[in-house]
């Protein structure tokens, strides 16, 4: 079982008049995390685009738990927790890297789609083979 | 009962390299939203500052639809589903102007915090009654 | 002679943790202003598309004169300071509506490119017509 | 003489739908570098907030060489270029890491002010001595 994890500071233009990190940025966290996924497996990304297809983003849902600030040094973790035919939803975690306190969860579904039509298609084998050794089922240990 | 509403272009910054708008901006439009019911109603926030409390977000959820492209004028709009003594739920709407098709719904759920020490606290009364007549309940007519 | 004007709230993502709004932003909101030309012309960027060119954004400028903040309504005005064979300078000001200060003002130099091969390429006769209504000597009266 | 340099990935967000990194974000990247040195001097942040005064940005300039894509890593070198009573002026140096390409160079200048009241003040003695060693003479080896 394999986990994706990163550490990077907090940018300065991430906070908001409240002092804290915009909720909009955890959004684009979790993605700088399935980001790294794919820098990881490049040969599983030449494959969508060799079948034609993409995996969009159809839901997110952030869990808000304490914020972040700048000076904070943020590890992001990201592992997949449902692979079915035609989608397969990402699980992410943002702590802050110098206690390990959680600031927020969260999850994003991704559906599979042809590139030409929109039409739904099923996750390519050897993409879905990628992304198996990432899967934990939930309540599992990381 | 109300509808906050606001219509608004997409800003070239908000497309990404699929050539559409890239997920986190929906989050963006939603709190554009909401502030706009700040601006209508300045006495509720007032208020708020003088008890001393805020209301950030909690949880977060959207459902993506269809894709925004450069180009496309947005109407975002959002309302109250759910006014609790010590959370608010906001629903919000995302259509393309040009022929209403929906590009994207959700939710964001804020909690009222005490400024000083982070405690939860009961939403102000005077605020409660400033929400009132935007909440709808879900399945009705908006 | 002809200006291009848009008016709209700052967003509260636009804000940092000073409470102003970040320096950041004012090189989108110089962005909006130029999309608006584009939303009036949309014969011209159809030209670019034909000739194969684009006009990508070469040398940014920006003086800051004073902070925007969450709450103020922003003015910005976009016109042409310099139109040559293959480059065009757009001059940009910002300004806080109610009451007409100067918050930021500056320039970007764009310059027109062969899409294929990115060499030089003068800016299609019909474009630089649709620009010279917007040219503005410096010093002049907008 | 030393030099702050941080490298990281592109940021899928920082795209646009010419698939390349859009150009407001070497000014928040610029900041990035800045933001390094502050790490690695807290306590001359420390005097400035002990002297009630801040060093906001007042001018801004980009020189954009050649594209960032989704997949470069980023290399951004910051230093000092001027140093004057009451303004220090950062150079700045964005570089695709794999081949050096310079893709963007720039400048920030940052006036000194006081937090109350705004007016211009001499940047603080302590913090002046700590970005004495940051200071490169145009022209010179870095």
């Amino acid at each position: 079982m394999d986990v994706i994890e990163l550490t990077f500071p907090v940018r300065y233009v991430e906070t908001d008049a409240m002092g804290v990190v915009h909720h909009s940025n955890y959004v684009v966290w979790f993605e700088v995390a399935r980001s790294e996924y794919r820098r990881r497996h490049p040969e599983n990304y030449a494959e969508l685009d060799r079948q034609g297809v993409f995996l969009p983003i159809a839901e997110l849902e952030v869990r808000y738990r304490a914020p972040a600030r700048y000076g904070d040094v943020i590890t992001v973790r990201s592992w997949v927790v449902e692979l079915k035919s035609r989608r397969v939803t990402f699980a992410h975690e943002v702590r802050r890297a110098s206690d390990g306190q959680v600031l927020a969860e969260g999850e994003t579904v991704h559906i599979c789609l042809d590139l030409q039509n929109g039409a739904l298609r099923a996750i390519p084998p050897k993409v879905r083979e990628g992304l198996v050794p990432y899967l934990i089922q939930p309540g599992k240990q990381k």
